[in-house]
């Protein structure tokens, strides 16, 4: 591996990169809600948005930024508390506000910032309150901010997610630091998640939205908590070339790529554990595919089923359930080729399922293993050589608590 | 209206049709499990089955059954307790040998004979108990036992569902009776859902096959629990022309559709209001849709969505979740043609949503519509003239109590 992971590592990890994070007033709990990343020296940036139909101000905005200009971002504006979606013309004005009094105080052009928002959906951002927070946030910015801004960007996460790795490359060491919040509707295309990755090392901006693209594809969009997908999620990249160091033969691209997916990897499943009311993690592995598409399809259905879900949340070796999901999946399936094992750590993987119908496993054993915080299950469609994974988790009492009184 | 409800009416209300239920071993409660309806005269015989790649044994015989001839039929043995679903060769053996051994008790031929299964998947029909059962079931059909077996089809169902009609048609009158289960794994395609309907009119095999499909399409598609689809779900429809009256003319045909989809969508509407734990009956109106396919792909991921069903078991007025789920629908929208009224009983409907933005609406007289157990919300997608209505629940912490320990 050409990477390590840095202690307390954050965005400001990177070279160049400064922070801070205040309090506003968008969060009733009185807690840290608004952020202000910037980089000394221009950025390249790379973007991947919400794939839903009702988009926030703040990814319309995003979106215009980056396809008028990926070479000179400055600075991103992240609050929680307030989504800013589902707001018209007046969101999208307050946007552009946020926008212009944060360059003005960066001392750039507007369309060189980006925004980020998550929080309550359908309700105004009061404006007064963020110029006020902008004010403050851009005279207190510091490399040590990243671990405020992972703090800032919160909603109902119960914990920060942020992880920082040095990355070897022949001519020398980058950085690479992210930071994601996640929690609720967090399914592919990324609901409700936010993610910021920074580095210093110089990467062109072309290859940088490619390679992120390619790696949100393999890390964010495979975990599942709810099936919900937001107005919100984005997740960007800021290249500021700091180091020195250039990205931009083949061999330093693929070590860059490689340390970028590990990083992005573990802020997913971080995100996955942090699920709302989450007591497990669950790998799901889809084997003997016929095609991409179809293993995807079925580790989708099977990753976001409320019976997988509550049956796994009550420890429950019900692999009836995880069946007849992937027979719903849309896919032709042949039910008498399918198996169905899970991992025993330190053991062999136990099989439950084989041409489609129970084995003579150890019903208790298997009980044992499904009541564990952390399951790996893998299911063979028979059908061909494609697989897929993903990363969810049960669906508990605590998930209903926590959504049903979310708002109010 | 040419139908009327008969008091205590039940699948044995229709002329010639006799049922009995007895306890035969497979529901660990003791309750009664396996049960028979007999007619005495051949039936035509209509189907409709779960699109479920993983298919149980009873979906897989009745649809060669039905295939091979549909003209014929002498009855149906349903059992709850376990589904006969994942069980391979020896669940299809168990499930032939169940209809040999009806046919041979009902003195009929075995393709005369349909199955329904219920209960849990991936456990071998134990054969002896359904033997058992079986011979003292057939002893015992009368004309008084509908209602017997509404309740051997329950597995989480907290009551029993059916529902007789007297259909006047211009010759004379015919009757309908029905009986369905349901409560989990609700959801169109007619997750864990099975239905009987009985019917004295005599009506050819052809036509009933259409009705049933047009009628099954707008009724028990169109409601959802939480989203899975089993591997079990079946309406089947028998109608064995013992009132002497024939439906073959328009008009006869168009008052006989009129009642079964009454029968066939107060049917759905009970099991949607007896779904797992659910504490409110929600209806789901989309209008505004550019077609009827995108009209339906939208209610079905806002009745569906987690968020927007944990919303509403908390009475939280949180229509943003509903925008952002009509978002997910894989439908091209434009947010800013978004409009979302809730009925307001005795009242003219409340706008909460115009142009995709919130109105001026009253936050508190809203939290009080959206806390009613009965709930009708309408979502207007602005580009054209389709809609779909569907029937959907909230997601409560009961619901996932109940499918954490279902099985074990």
């Amino acid at each position: 591996m050409s990477y390590q992971v840095i202690s307390e590592g954050s965005v400001t990890s990177p070279a160049g990169f400064v922070a801070a994070a205040v309090v506003c007033g968008l969060k009733e709990s009185g807690n840290l809600d608004l952020a202000v990343i910037c980089s000394e020296k221009e950025c390249a940036a790379g973007g991947v948005f919400t794939r839903n139909q009702v988009a926030a101000a703040p990814v319309i905005l995003d979106r215009a930024v980056l396809a008028s200009g990926r070479e000179h971002i400055r600075g991103i504006v992240a609050n929680a508390g307030n989504a800013n979606a589902c707001t018209g013309e007046a969101g999208l004005a307050a946007a552009r506000q946020t926008q212009e009094e944060a360059a003005a105080l960066l001392d750039c052009r507007p369309e060189q910032i980006l925004l980020l928002s998550t929080g309550i959906i359908g309700q105004q951002l009061p404006a007064g309150k963020i110029s006020n927070g902008l004010r403050i946030a851009t005279k207190e910015l510091s490399s040590d901010g990243g671990r405020q801004l992972a703090q800032a960007i919160m909603t109902t996460d119960t914990r920060p997610k942020q992880l920082a790795v040095e990355v070897a490359l022949p001519q020398g060491t980058v950085t690479i630091g992210a930071v994601a919040k996640g929690s609720g509707m967090i399914h592919p295309n990324m609901a409700t998640m936010l993610g910021v990755v920074t580095t210093d090392a110089a990467v062109p901006a072309g290859a940088l939205q490619a390679l992120l693209s390619a790696v949100v594809e393999r890390t964010f969009n495979r975990i599942s908590v709810d099936g919900d997908t937001s107005t919100n999620d984005t997740v960007l990249l800021l290249a500021n070339g700091a180091s020195g160091q250039r990205v931009d033969d083949g061999i330093s691209s693929s070590l860059f790529a490689e340390a970028l997916e590990y990083v992005c990897a573990e802020l997913a499943k971080m995100i996955v554990r942090d699920g709302e009311g989450a007591s497990k993690f669950v790998e799901l592995q889809v084997s003997g595919a016929a095609d991409a598409q179809a293993a995807h399809a079925v580790a989708q259905t099977v990753a976001t089923s409320p019976l997988v879900k509550t049956a796994l949340a009550g420890g429950d070796p019900n692999w009836g359930r995880i069946l007849a999901a992937a027979g719903r999946a849309g896919v032709a399936l042949d039910q008498t080729c399918l198996a169905l094992w899970i991992a025993n750590p330190g053991r062999r993987p136990m099989q439950l399922v084989n041409n489609g119908s129970p084995t003579g496993y150890a019903e208790q054993e298997a009980a044992v293993i499904f009541a564990r915080p952390e399951i790996l299950i893998r299911l063979d469609l028979g059908q061909g050589e494609a697989g897929d994974t993903m990363w969810t988790t049960d669906l508990t009492r605590d998930y209903v608590t926590i959504n049903a009184d979310y708002r109010t």
